[in-house]
């Protein structure tokens, strides 16, 4: 049975309370139970983290490509900010998917920039929740 | 039976034998029998159009509010140069996914902005011909 | 009786119904109308052209000069990205007034620049319909 | 009878001795007796100021709402540089127009961005002392 | 007794009618009047002026050292233009606090530089009219 | 009684022994102090926190809404580089007043830009530990 | 014996006529049959197309490749504006020789870039009605 | 008897008390001392102003072709802000030297432009009060 | 005996097998390894740490003065983001050498500026492992 | 008999052997002699050097005039740094021709402008060797 | 006796030649001839040197604070970017002043910076060959 | 024996007396000899050149491969502007390590790129005369 990590970058144990108009009213929860209902259909094992710590997203992709076949991210304002997540992506390897609830490409300038992108074999951006399922999808079929 | 109009933007009928490390080898006609595929199960029905031309495709955006339900668009090198087609868009309010073969943002800096995100609701990049399947399951699941 | 060619440029046949918040409720038809009356009464000719396509438009101007004594256009989206139109009313050398239906200096930054303005004899922009009204009439004070 | 307020900036009481090839040989006398013929058929009346005060323009501003209808205004260098005039504008919230003698955005850089056409009703730029006309109609169309 | 100067920038007169969504409601008068009020309580004597002209602004801070012991300042819209203002505080070398009613980096970008930060002690920025009173707080704290 | 939470970001552990020149002598346990008494004459409660993460200083945040009525915050260095702080104070929707010790404007150039400016209520600058005393008393205020 | 298609972008069938200081006298008519001389004389056939859509543009190199050796083209204003027919260049694989009649790096500023250069063997700029010809010999000896 | 217009800019009057580091210890009565000897021996006649009004320099310079030679300017802070005063020299097309004091060029990056150069003959920078009898001596020769 | 702090940044513990075409394939073990055989050559004492937390490692780096004489740092991906591991570097005030395994200079654009160089007494990169070797020569050359 | 003098700039001394995937395996040598070809058979006369020295290249073209009809020069490193041998250009007043062995503007952003293309005739580049050739033509076609 | 070196860049002995309209008619002797002149009344001896070479300048120049008491210089088209130059004034501590025949701040945008002015004691600039005799005379005011 | 070249940019020769707080007090003299006594000890021969000349250190690396195992230069202020000296190295393909003196990371900005890194192996700088014996030490380990 294939293993796919998805970490949910920071403030996003937020959601559904954080400025619902650009994030929607989705929980994390229901995103989760989404995704696993997909996982059991499709046959694969999920495992779930959220952190809004940029060391502790590292050390799980660090050591991701032993354990899991795939890794399904949303860096949220990582996504932005951080090189430490980008290289640890390249430096592990694992075959990765970036999804974002909302339009990052039509908010703030500094918002306008993923330095994820470019080490993401994928991106689904703009769906809210559904970013996450489109993902999955994804993922299930490149592996 | 719900309608949907997808759009192939320019030199996108070379595909397959267009720069095929990065396009990969998948032809437009694949691609479009794969799309027909996944309509046909979901029971709505697809229009096709590819065009070269920037008036042309803002011609079938103009008019599509009044026959399609929703637009799946690759618009290709007009991503990055046409305020006209994404003016078309907003103008005819139609709900649009935007998708992309490669993944622009990992590209030539005048790849890495997109006029279109901004009015689409959301984008699918980076999955080869699957961007397209994705993108048709979204529009699906928004209508 | 002299005669004027007025272009509208992309997307303006769907005025009225587009973003109405931004371009207001009137129509092509009613702005095609209200220019006709003046030139009625004004004694001039006025041929009326809408075009999608940045190269119809070029075609249009090329010829120009040898059919009209000047021409009246508001390049729409192709005012910040054809440099194809701008060197077309350079090259025909006729007389011209940029007319904008918005201010598109208080607009997204992308539609602060306009390439048409530095071959345009002057510019109007902001009245909404009437910016029309006002470029006839500057047409007509200077022929 | 309804009061319209016009504000030349700095230095346009040279005019016609100015730099002719860029602002043309009339005088803004001549200018003044323009608008006063078409505020005289139009039945409006015109209170006309040249400053090259930068806090006196604002001085004007700040109080024209409770005395004018509206606002023509010149705002010549201070186009470019004055936070303070476009604050004016904003605060008092009177009807503005903006003209200029010379088509800004074909000539120096510095000269290719205006302060105030965001805080404007519209503008009108490169028809010489033509622009004050076409500026003041527009002005009485919209009061 | 000490003496303080407070100096009001361009367009202050106008609080209260002023874009209230952005400055709020409260007048120059009442906010005069808190900060007498707190003069009062701390044994202090203020100067309070208001002025749109950069130069007299200037000239007023120019002298204050003599006449005063501190400078209260909200350049307004003179904080992003005025290289004078800056040369005079940093000339005069008057002990200075910068205030804003606004939060004038969560505006528009020409608003998000300070020409006056450099040469001021100390900035408070975005609690409306209590600003003001925290920087004279500030100020008394700090003579 | 009323609670508020305090955080302390990176480094300020080490002040007054830190860069002197810049930062003053003041350590952080006296500017505790003053804290604490004025919280004891205005009757509200502290809680203080300092911490050299930036997750740590997101997950304080996040929770903060339910605990606290305000955050009184000094991000030091995460002002400039951190988007996750910005958001978890946009998503707690906590009110929230910024201070700095030293005047940020008058530093390095990547020091001049705040990315926590915008969603905090106001900000208070350059007047070394006293920025947190008139910090506290602003959100006496505001609360 | 070997075909050579060549294209004239836009407004080149204007030539003589179109601002004669930077363009020269010479008329597109002149140019080909220099052009068809040289070819003669080489044995090679050419095809000549002159079009102001930058859609047939495209349509043209997309195809060029089973029809013809090679392309010699003058994509005029499409120069700097065009990713649609770099990527036609890019996809179709035909070895290609860019040439302009002026000396596009010294005009302005928006002039100086070609989106076309990297994707050409060579480019031939600022001789006049010349380039063509030096163009069409780089193109035979590399053939 | 030839006559020369001097204008101090804003601030001037500080000198020897401002900033002495970078302006030196001479006042403005010594530096114009030193300019009425020059002139004595020379034997033509200054007028020498000093204004913190951008505008009242504006008004000075615009009638100064009439009652002046030429004209010796130290724009102090109004170098880098005032296209006002730069289109004053150009619209009066009187004869004008530049000086500064300081070196312009080495010190803050705003101060590192002028916007009078371009207008201006010549400019004399960093020689302390000697750089306006090194203009003085300037003018003398062109006139 | 001497006293010195190595840290190695975020996702150098995946030496060896991350991008091996960039970074080599020496382990992170053996480069420790190599750095203490020179230690206990040179009878100075190490203490080796690795973090992929930026907090951790400004914890480290604050109280690094009390218990070393200097440091060894290859900050890795924080080299470019952080902010606060500069600001520890310079509040501590503990002797820093900086190295890179990597020309970081010849890489992405987003990797060729250094926060920490400012801060740090010199900086040794390009040579792969043996980067640390002779920083850490340097090292024992200054103290 | 007519003269021309050819230049080499700094390193063609090494082609062939110099990064042969950009520059090619043809030597300096082999270069001179197809241009000798070309000259013989023209009837023209050349001088052709080769020099590593900015000053020597300027000392060559200053006098170049009076001794020759036309200058073919490939600057190679100095074509993006010296102002100095375009100033001599200018200076000398002697017809240029630029060329390139390699496409400039699809390599190093650095290389991507050419100080020397705007005082040159023309531009001939990406043609290895052959721009030489191609150069010589265009010159001998001009003179 | 005083010893002064004056240095003449690049391209300076083609001076009276060299486009007159922006460089005049006088060439290097009549300059050198009027600096002799002033030399003999202020009873200092010259020693004058024109380069082409970047090198040979920084040669003399390293060695001339043994020989000289100041320096003259016009580093021509070397001004712009020459840091070997800027750094041989720097590193022989020399008192150097610089002089520009034209106005360089109101030429190409290339020629607005000087690297030379902020190591140099003043700058003249803009006075033809007169802006050498002026140089010299601020020269001798200040040994 | 193994033959190493030593190249010292421009300036070099006055180290010692040149600005000793950026460069210290050692002469060139005496990093010569200290890198002989470290070339003796490990049985290198060593040819040491210092050259004010772009173009003489551009002949010397053009003709080192044949000569010279490995080169050690401090291109000094050819470092940031010598676009001739990095292709030399690259053309050449001369192993080398670049060094400098002071950290150019904290200096001024046009010092804080360097041109010759990307084609160095490594880099050292920072640590005054002791970045030379580093590099040395660097070339031995590395051929």
């Amino acid at each position: 049975m294939k293993k796919i990590l998805v970490i949910h970058g920071p403030n996003l144990d937020l959601l559904g309370q954080r400025e619902p108009k650009i994030y929607g009213k989705t929980t994390l929860i229901q995103i989760n139970q989404e995704l696993k209902k997909i996982a059991k259909k499709k046959n694969v094992s999920l495992t779930i983290k959220q952190s809004n710590h940029e060391g502790e997203i590292v050390d799980l992709i660090g050591t991701a490509k032993k354990k899991y076949e795939a890794l399904l991210i949303n860096p949220a304002a990582y996504t932005h900010t951080s090189v430490a997540i980008r290289d640890a992506i390249a430096a592990s390897g694992i075959l990765t998917v970036e999804v974002h609830l909302s339009n990052i490409y039509s908010r703030e300038e500094f918002r306008q920039k993923s330095l994820i992108s470019p080490v993401a074999k994928g991106t689904i951006l703009g769906f809210g929740g559904k970013s996450y399922n489109l993902g999955l999808l994804a993922l299930l079929d490149l592996i």
